[in-house]
């Protein structure tokens, strides 16, 4: 059994249950035999660079339990890649400097391939270190998983959100008969494919949805919202940030809209396709921008995805003082009527810097909405509400008082 | 006691809990000796107009209680002004011809003005017909009474939000250190205000709130987004939609942004401003648009809103039974320590057509934030949650069947 300390870190754009798998790893961390310090890196692997570790054994355990129903990154996060060699001779300096053994790595593809190159790093220079990576990303794209924790309370936050929204469109007669929804989603389109799942009845909202998996196609997508509107007096469309052209080129190019005075720069895809919308249709309409409360709204979170999210981080732990390594926990559906998954170990080269889109199959002949096979993969992701306490009015969420830890020199 | 038939409508921009002040109605009329047969106009006046009514006696009772959950207006709303002498003379024909002696209105300024006209024509015209308002508006400016239903689960929904997308933008070490939440409000800034409830503790977002009651001005903005910058390395503002500066004239012009090609328009007030931070100041940021989810979350809504919003339904009711006409439900809240309310009645004509404002006392010296008094005035509008069934993720919204009225003729 190796023993020693652990270091976790949570990487990325945070998600709604983020906090669940920094909960499961601290929870398994602390009920280990091997595990003796459980420390936290403030801000991913800039945490350890910068030797920012918070003492996570010293944390209040109603707070650690609190990390239930906490949206954010509660260790704080950070878009940072180690750079080069230099970054990661030094991680690995400090880890041994500070006893660390066991290295849990909460983040999506850039964090997986972070996490592989330390495995290596370690494996070449003879140290004995146990590297696992833990699936996180609101945009599901992470191959080898069924899902990656995060998705689904973001499927849930959207398809909810979406079903308003249409309620909110069809009841009104007035100018506005178009709505554009705009999610993210910069590569893959699973974010917006989960708001059809909003739709009841026929001519529920969302009439249409556009993915980055196809090709993009202005006239086909005006046609489209001009035969919603005829049928059912308002349309309803989602469309994913990422969205390309046959050529592979961003429909709407954030960097290329600033005119030559430097002056003006449009509001983003949903607005510039709204400004077709109004001067070819001569439809007025609204952009709808959730932004960042697809990552953060826990108020809405799924249970199902916050449970999965703690088990993972607890699998993850459980594995590396079992021995694993260069690992990510990957959530495997069972086959069968009813949900069920169990959670394996996958190697990180196998995720690291890939990404999964949605199947073609699972997006409609026309490129304009999914299957009913998309909706019987996405449905159970979203089933059950997370109990969060509203003491006064509003989400009691958590804080961690990160008590530092001393420079062991 | 007056007895015959009624009907009820709703108006303008639904909001969460409109349907609470339908069902109140619904519930109250339907328990009165007085009230033979209960219609709904579909979509506000011009289902009036249309002779397009439900018979309410016909609804499932569970979707009656349903409508205690269930946002947007659940007969249809509309904009829709009664434009002539014509149309007016034209309703007050169909209230006799189907023998309608009273008449719901649930809507806001302009609502409240059609309510008050027709109350007067039918005194002129000797038909004996009670014309009772019922307040609905997200943006809470109707004049007379302390607050409108619509606004606390609105102002819930943006609070929490805020709060969500401020633990999002801190948390993450990345190149986002700004973000412009851009709420409703043409003209007065009660929601854009309700986000300071956000607040836990210093340097929580929301750093700053800019309000139409007070005229902007750029560079202090510009100054404030910096500050809240190096003081907490990030900066979360919110703006009124209908910011104006100190010519009254609107800081950003939807109307006045396509470029000489009509071929360009800015996303609104919150890119606007944002472009302007990005290129003055050198920070990157994102807007967050949640349009008309501010008036649609059911999901988040308040209890205490949602259980007022029905009783102003009850209430008008009992109070036309009683003889009432040509007045509006107040909410007037019981001086105390405890929050507690009790309903009234005013003119509509002291209501129509008028706007309430945040009273500039409770914003501060600077203009960019709101006092206490202003905190102390919203918090206890935004307790209690409400309870929704989610039978499989999603939220059981109900529909009424509507079932169609013959005509009497």
């Amino acid at each position: 059994m190796l023993t020693g300390n652990c270091v976790v870190a949570q990487s990325g754009g945070p998600t709604a249950v983020i906090n669940n798998s920094l909960g499961g790893v601290i929870e398994a961390a602390l009920g280990s035999e091997a595990i003796k310090e459980v420390y936290g890196a403030r801000h991913g692997v800039l945490g350890i660079l910068r030797e920012d570790f918070c003492d996570l054994r010293r944390e209040d355990p109603a707070s650690i339990q609190g990390l239930r129903y906490t949206p954010g990154a509660a260790l704080g996060s950070c878009r940072y890649q180690l750079k080069n060699q230099e970054d990661y001779d030094r991680l690995l300096d400090i880890f041994r400097r500070y006893n660390i053994r066991y290295f849990f790595y909460i983040g999506g593809n850039d964090s997986m391939d972070t996490a592989a190159k330390v495995n290596r790093l370690a494996l070449e220079e003879g140290y004995d270190l146990r590297v696992i990576g833990i699936p996180k990303t609101i945009d599901n794209d992470l191959p080898q998983t069924d899902h990656c924790p995060g998705y689904g309370s973001a499927a849930k936050y959207l398809a909810t959100s979406v079903l308003e929204m249409g309620l909110d469109l069809k009841c009104i007669v007035t100018s506005t008969k178009v709505a554009i929804v705009e999610t993210m989603g910069r590569n893959t389109g699973w974010l917006a494919a989960a708001t059809a799942l909003a739709r009841r009845r026929p001519g529920d909202a969302p009439h249409y949805i556009y993915l980055p998996e196809v090709a993009f196609d202005m006239a086909a997508f005006l046609a489209d919202v001009e035969r919603a509107y005829r049928q059912y007096g308002t349309a309803l469309v989602v469309v994913s940030e990422g969205l390309v052209d046959k050529n592979g080129n961003y429909v709407f190019n954030d960097a290329a809209t600033v005119d030559v005075f430097g002056h003006q720069r449009l509001g983003g895809l949903g607005q510039f396709l709204l400004n077709k919308i109004e001067r070819e249709l001569n439809l007025k309409g609204r952009v709808i921008l959730p932004a960042t409360s697809q990552r953060s709204a826990m108020h809405l979170a799924s249970r199902t995805d916050a449970e999965e999210a703690w088990a993972v981080g607890r699998v993850a732990v459980e594995a590396a003082v079992k021995g694993a390594s260069g690992q990510m926990v990957a959530i495997r559906r069972l086959e069968g009527d009813t949900y069920q998954v169990t959670y394996e170990l996958v190697d990180l080269d196998q995720v690291a810097n890939k990404e999964k889109k949605l199947p073609r199959a699972w997006i409609n002949e026309q490129g304009n909405d999914v299957t009913d096979h998309f909706i019987n993969y996405v449905r159970p992701l979203i089933q059950g509400e997370v109990s969060i306490p509203f003491p006064n009015g509003l989400p009691a969420y958590v804080n961690l008082a990160c008590h530092p830890v001393k420079d062991p020199d």
